[in-house]
């Protein structure tokens, strides 16, 4: 297995997540079954989205590769089914969100190196990839976004991008950058779900 | 009159429908002149940006042919001046709207098999052109979109683009093809209409 | 001092102005740092990017002038720290809001003509990259976007690009367009915001 294949299987295992717990969301707001199909897209290919659209990225990837939409339909058609016996594990299903979360920060790192993009404006685009899809679901369903009040999420894709890029900086081969990097985040996310940490927030008001 | 006339026309009366729906909207948000103007414009054109934008396929459309913001603002103005004339016939106007959604699913299957993606993502883009407009111009009114909970939209879109692309992979001439096409989706649009029919749905909080 | 170097001057002072406001609002809204300092980014350098999208015009400008994420996070971090100081100044700081509005509306209107495209689109692109920041910041926020019903805002900036189309096709030179432009639009802000002046809105529900 190489390092490319575990990102791969990595990456779809957030996207099944994403949209399983985007499809959670939808049902819970009263959509109908199209409308959980295109809130679990959102939710699980919107970040991988506005990261290709900004840099100019194209053909953004899920256009070009059927698995994504079929992985997301998938998950999105069993929710619908099995909808009671799903939100009995929804909190287990966060193990798997936070394996997307590590993934999808990876995929954004890389994909804006690849583009010749600074390692700065690469950070930028690992907590871009990891988080829009969240937030362009909650918009949709007309909340304020999750991951901006609530949740250890950002702070977990940033410091594994900034770690990634150290490392890589360091010239530490990717077999060994990618594990480190991929089991920090999910560490540092497992850890703030266990102990249902947050960031403090500011409401002044 | 050839069969790419017959959709340019079909198409402009849908952008006017949905700039129009879109400005009864928000005047009943109580937004001013502009806000009318962008929500019209974000109503009626959005769906087929979005589409472009995901394709890269530029210039977008509405940039090079001036026909569009035109139409489009003339019917924002129209409806601002004559608004108590005009929310009389609303119902009436879904005629149009269904106009607009065969056209638009037409259009956006076209696009995406013009830039040489697969025929899922043709479907997939038919919908997206026909349903991406009102869906921005709810988020921006801060209400659930109305086609992901209330309607049978998306399904009318998602049924003719299946029939449409069944056709052209069968050779049938577009002059046959669209009109069936195009009847199929305005028929089933408007049977929902009439009989106030909305797809199931699973709110189970 | 050149005209450009004047309009990019101009220019970052309206990023921080929006940055600035972005930051109280996400404050307000109970929004943990990160939601902070995603806010301030979209409301600041999110017309901009619209506009980009939209012109396909890459690679976008913050992409490769760390300057503008650069202000942006000082000034976020800034009112996160001195939140308390910073509100007791929060009408004042229009005058540097309005002082943006006038460049972005310069600025797009630019963009625009550089692509190639018409004065027409000129004028909606400058007015794109005005108020597209304003409008992504509060929908995130889960907020009918202000600019859409409660200010003279928008106006300022159409007035501001019409005018100046018109100088620049009577072949007035740019360091005399600009300053006349940038000054008509400032004035008409200012006089608006002193006389807390809004169109006239047409909520007839």
């Amino acid at each position: 297995m190489t390092i490319e294949t575990l990102i791969t299987s990595l990456d779809l295992i957030g996207i099944a997540a994403c949209a399983t717990a985007g499809s959670i969301l939808a049902i819970r707001k009263g959509l109908d079954v199209f409308g959980v199909l295109l809130i679990a897209t959102v939710a699980s290919v919107g970040g991988g989205t506005v990261r290709d659209l900004l840099l100019n990225n194209h053909p953004i990837f899920w256009l070009v590769n059927p698995t994504y939409l079929i992985v997301i339909f998938v998950c999105a058609l069993l929710t619908l089914i099995f909808y009671r016996q799903i939100i009995k594990i929804e909190r287990p299903l966060r193990v798997f969100d936070a394996i997307g979360l590590s993934a999808f920060t990876v995929i954004g790192v890389e994909v804006a190196l690849l583009n010749q993009f600074t390692p700065f404006i690469a950070v930028i685009m690992g907590v871009t990839t990891a988080s829009f899809g969240g937030i362009m679901r909650d918009i949709i369903c007309n909340e304020i976004p999750l991951v901006l009040h609530k949740e250890i999420y950002i702070t977990a894709s940033l410091i594994g991008a900034g770690i990634l890029l150290i490392l890589l900086h360091l010239n530490i081969a990717r077999e060994i950058a990618y594990p480190i990097t991929l089991s920090t985040i999910f560490g540092i996310r497992m850890t703030a779900v266990y102990h249902n940490w947050g960031l403090p927030r500011f409401n002044k008001k």
